[in-house]
């Protein structure tokens, strides 16, 4: 613990998650004094068909 | 917020998705009286093989 | 199937909640034509405090 | 009810989740009394670019 | 990894968590051949006005 | 979106979780190049009767 879970729009590179997954395990070590290999994130990609804002799938557009 | 995760069995199309995100943002926005812009929605798909029911996986039948 | 998680700030009253879960289940079901029984909601709650958007607690102003 | 998540990297057999669910229904059952057809569970499988443990993406080892 | 989140009623004495979360990690070691170490559980309770089935809130009755 | 969902046992004080979420909002929108007011990130906290590891409640010692 603690256990972070990112749900974001497919699409992103390694190499942002690689600097993501990095920052945010810094950021809770930082703040809650726990240790880093404490810190589990993972990650939930969903294309633009299965996320809606405001009653509208994002593939319809924003 | 607020934030709704729907989790389903794969293939319903994007015509099922496209009105499902529509009514269920109405039905919230009608009840909670939050702006329609608030409310996110999140679809996760499963396989047969990722669902389970009285310890039985879907794709072996039910 | 489907299961529906609510996430939304706490407060909302007991009426409010059973509207929107009858309401979002018949939505559920006109679209994706499953029996109702199948529609399973829960609905998880947060303090003012547990929530945070922009980088910022909901309790502190928004 | 009660509704189960499990979360783990990709890469198991069919085999080993029919196993798993079977077992772990059977496990809950046991312990809280409730019937068989009550437990649901749902299985997310993560690609290893999508876990990461103590700051560090599975893919990049650990 | 592998997570495992239990969502169900409130009203469980510790003794039956104990069970449950003994008997769950030892149904997924079986299964997967992990380490037991690796296993993490977190268990969510709902009060009964917080879970619906039917479009029907739990407190309203089954 | 992104959304992000921090798990973890009951305790921090409302001063770790300020920082908490204005570093991890810091850290995903560096790393993403999302807009900050697109983070929106909710805390789940677990008594120590709630989550488990090793097949062990954390409220009976690890």
């Amino acid at each position: 613990m603690p256990f972070v879970t990112i749900r974001m729009i497919e699409g992103r590179t390694r190499e942002q998650k690689r600097g993501m997954v990095k920052d945010v395990t810094e950021a809770i070590v930082k703040n809650l004094g726990c240790p880093t290999q404490a810190v589990s994130i993972d990650i939930i990609e969903y294309t633009q068909e299965n996320l809606a804002q405001a009653g509208k799938l994002f593939c319809d557009g924003r």
